[in-house]
């Protein structure tokens, strides 16, 4: 009988265990149970806080500290990674992120310039012709601007003064000139990792749904949506870019709008990069079983996530997946059909969340323990 | 390939689902992915309510419908069950059962005096030779007295005054003549399922443990164990029978000890006639998977309890054995030795017992849903 190969790919169980931890924990008890199975880890980044070391993880490749320009304009140490490939993965929130600020959380002030200077140490040092940019986590409410203009963007407001726009004064933003970033960047391939669809303005916007979580009230909220629909028009008008029904435009502050407007970059689902990154139809082909997993899976969360990312490629090939997760709503039947075989949930007692998360590790090992004690009785299709 | 057979045999999850449902959730998830598979449901009794309906959904056989002596002397309808071997099963509760007395619980005043006329009339009317006693759920503490009594026994006071001793009036006891049930019945097989070790007296005893729920004061549980402690001393001196540290002898309100005492009937844990009645050796021999469950398995529980009764049966036939449960504590990895392949909870969600137990028979089914997709992606060892 040939060893078995599994492929651990879960995503992190949000405020219990991160992405790694549950690569560890499923890892071990298959090891138990099969101790000659090749076993490859892929920790699922989101784009947030993790993206990097998750990347790195699954993919090998290095990381690279460096200085670069804080929320509030003022050098902090920051890292992004380079992947074997030469790609490049940049976490939003290494330079911009919300643990940055601790309790100062003023998201009219905060400023992606560190962002930009990340990237720009990719490309211009290490010559990273294709970048990953994880969003999410941040503590801004720029538009990307900060961003754009670490790169080389100009920014004039109605008096000609040059100056780095930040929240609230992306309304006066007179002029946008992005030519220096076309002609040293034109040929780098940027994509994003965007999980969330809200647009940039209006109450599904970045400042209405994600400001106040970064510390506006809302007098701060109405000055940061205003200043997002100013900021809109320009893109527009000046480079021809509609950021305003963008789905996704809204993410990290309207960081989805100024990369889409100023790096000519896609905005796509975090597991579909990641799944690209990893070659996983190479990886999956001669696989046995994947195992994946959520914090909790839904009837709306259904689309776009991790486990039916994951799935719909591995029905192509044929591959059984079981996903474990914190909680399964009802009416998910359209996973199966997706590709996923079976879904169990960690609980194994009836208590509310508060009692149960503390358990989490172990009612995630002990799962797994039973799921795989169930495979090792049946031979393995693939292997007959 | 051969249909596969399936064996359901689950106990009751205790407040929220009984066996005979469980088995029918069961069988629905098993059919829907394999539809033309052999299920044989066998639901679990315990000895308690339900154990008569249990046997004949799993073994078939008649339901016999009597009136009897009740709790308090009035005559009430009952019921008792015969089996296609003739085997009687004598479901304790159907004349002595705690619900018969709804509010007026006074375990002092009661009788099991239709227990033995259940009895008497399975062996006199259908000649049964057999007869399994479930005891469990009732409201008395005459320690079978009554039962006896039914039969033959004549129980006599002080003065010489032939009474048929309740709770409050074990202490008047003075002799036992229990020769018309040798005489009638010596040739009877008796066996009791009795799944609770606590003896007849003291602080583990029937009085202590049990009387307070069926209407009990402090000092009411002194009179019934003082009562108690005379009879086990007159069955041991006229009957030569010592119930006092006889395990069990405490169930029922004494009835363990006056089944051992009067009718010479062995307390055995329930899986075990059950497994003993419906041939259970026989019938797993060719079976594919056993399912079983049980509303919870902890340390505890593991010994002499229905998963672990049934897979270590199981065992001597390598057949495996999956159990789904309501809660599954920690530390019950002996399970697995004992022959369990493989234990799942229903709790999708983690949420509170309160809050989960509406939605059991839902949980249940999507858990075993879960469970059958993964069999299914298998071949199944006892075929290939």
């Amino acid at each position: 009988m040939k060893n078995k190969k599994f492929i651990i790919m879960p995503d992190s169980f949000k405020g219990t265990m991160t992405s790694m931890e549950i690569c560890s924990i499923m890892k071990k008890s298959l090891l138990l149970h099969f101790p000659t199975a090749k076993i490859i880890s892929l920790p699922v980044a989101d784009g947030g806080e993790g993206t990097v070391d998750a990347f790195i993880t699954a993919n090998g490749g290095q990381k690279i500290d460096l200085n670069v320009t804080g929320p509030y304009f003022k050098k902090i140490p920051a890292f992004y990674g380079i992947l074997p490939d030469n790609t490049a993965i940049i976490e939003m929130a290494a330079a911009a992120g919300l643990p940055l600020v601790g309790n100062k959380r003023h998201a009219e002030q905060t400023t992606t310039f560190g962002v930009g200077e990340l990237i720009k140490d990719a490309i211009d040092n290490y010559n990273c012709q294709k970048i990953i940019i994880g969003l999410g986590g941040s503590c801004t409410n720029d538009g990307g601007c900060g961003m754009a203009a670490a790169l080389g963007a100009v920014f004039t407001d109605t008096v000609g003064q040059q100056f780095i726009p930040i929240g609230k004064t992306l309304h006066n933003i007179a002029s946008i000139d992005i030519s220096a970033i076309k002609e040293n960047y034109s040929g780098v391939c940027f994509s994003a990792m965007c999980d969330i669809n809200n647009e940039l303005c209006g109450s599904n916007g970045a400042a209405a749904v994600f400001a106040p979580q970064k510390g506006a009230d809302a007098a701060t909220v109405d000055l940061l949506d205003n200043g997002l629909y100013h900021f809109a028009a320009i893109l527009k008008t000046q480079l021809q870019k509609d950021t305003l029904h963008l789905k996704g435009a809204g993410a990290a502050g309207g960081m989805g709008a100024g990369i889409f407007a100023f790096l000519n970059c896609d905005l796509k689902s975090g597991i579909d990069i990641i799944l690209n990154t990893v070659n996983f139809d190479n990886i999956c082909e001669d696989s046995d079983i994947i195992f994946t997993g959520e914090g909790k899976i839904d009837q709306q969360s259904i689309q776009g996530k991790v486990i039916s990312g994951i799935a719909q490629r591995a029905k192509k090939h044929a591959i059984p997946v079981i996903a474990v997760v914190g909680s399964i709503d009802n009416d998910i039947d359209a996973v199966y059909d997706l590709g996923v075989t079976a879904i169990f949930s960690i609980n194994r007692q009836p208590l509310s969340f508060s009692k149960s998360a503390p358990h989490s590790k172990n009612n995630l090992y002990l799962t797994m323990d039973n799921i795989v004690r169930l495979i090792k009785l049946f031979p393995n299709k693939n292997i007959n």
